[in-house]
């Protein structure tokens, strides 16, 4: 078989432009108004299983140790579940979850209602653990200061080619599960890297393990460095 | 911070609704038009990086295999790249590639548009490899007389409480990478047949390797007596 076959717009598609063009404006004005109030807020994105509550907890503990000790809350999104939310709560962090009934990615209202319900509480930092879904969150701004996505090493490195466009729109990669690299002689690190900052020429890429912890104290050094560079800057 | 924030429905979900009614009824004709040329459909749907592909190079190794070999086509759907249709092309076997352009799951449309695209040829089975999304494409029938789902073991076995609508509209789930089980001592089983056949009682669990081998013949013999039943039943 000869080529393939492209698709013309989804009927979809033109609905979520639609719904694009206001949740970008609320994003916008979120977004001031938390650097304003000094909230940094990060985003983090990745498909189900990239390790996203594991790195959190990793970099959590980083941000609140240290000379200089940061505060900490997270919106936790899932469809349906409070397992992530229990994990992040039973690390005595100050968290929220935000359940999207389904929904596979998280817009604007839904950050709102969640920031709300933290009340008159103020954090130095505020994470958003996004749904775990590599494809559809990158279309949606959640008023973020900074966007990171996760790809774990099990998943292959072949993800940039195939979901290029969160490749595109986050500030970091986070390559995560980096203690599998000797079962994955396969994984082409330097592709990857290329790939990606040919998607996106001004992207950091980290390489880490939770578990082990390599790498995480680059990653937490860059992200308090993002922090001081938006509510100071 | 005590209890969680539940959504109100996203006006995505409205729309979704109105596509999916068009979709059902055509999805219903396709099936029966398969049915009744003696093609076999399933599609196969997981996160990225489950190993859809892998595990459908090992399946189809073993249907044009043995005594009854059957012929095969596949469907190769992705966001944008060509990478897993080359894979399968190399392999031999005859393929279309569904671009999607971006869009996160497949729709009947883009079925009959792929289907149309072999010409006049006709396969005893034909695959659909979905997009890697483990959210979106549960809601989409493809017109396929069965449906499976990959969880591969680097992702966790908490993924049946994080996102239970795949697991309950699937007829079998294909747990793969098992031979990454002596690495991940917390990924519980049991927990997930349980939690799986609560939220779908007849469904099939499969534990497999593409990489070893391990499993396979089981899963192709389930695969080769569904078609049996599909086309003469």
């Amino acid at each position: 078989m000869d080529g393939g076959v492209y698709m013309e717009e989804s009927r979809i598609v033109e609905v979520k432009r639609e719904i694009l063009a206001d949740n970008t404006q609320a994003a916008d004005e979120f977004r001031a108004a938390r650097r304003a109030d000094g909230t940094f807020m990060m985003d983090i994105m990745g498909s189900p299983g990239a390790g996203k509550t594991s790195l959190l907890l990793a970099l959590i503990e980083r941000l609140r140790g240290g000379d200089d000790p940061l505060s900490v809350g997270v919106i936790e999104a899932d469809l349906e579940s409070d397992v992530d939310a229990l994990k992040i709560k039973e690390a005595g962090v100050d968290s929220v979850e935000l359940n999207t009934r389904g929904v596979c990615h998280v817009e604007m209202g839904m950050v709102e209602k969640a920031f709300a319900a933290f009340g008159d509480r103020r954090y130095d930092c505020m994470f958003l653990e996004n749904i775990g879904n590599l494809v559809c969150p990158a279309d949606f701004d959640t008023g973020c200061h900074t966007r990171v996505m996760l790809l774990s090493v099990p998943e292959g490195y072949d993800k940039v080619y195939k979901y290029p466009p969160m490749f595109a729109v986050v500030d970091a990669l986070v390559v995560t599960k980096c203690d599998y690299l000797p079962l994955n002689p396969d994984f082409n690190m330097e592709a990857l890297h290329e790939a990606a900052r040919a998607l996106n020429p001004g992207l950091e890429v980290f390489e880490v393990s939770a578990r082990t912890g390599e790498g995480m104290d680059v990653f937490a050094q860059w992200v308090r460095d993002r922090r001081t560079a938006t509510v100071q800057g």
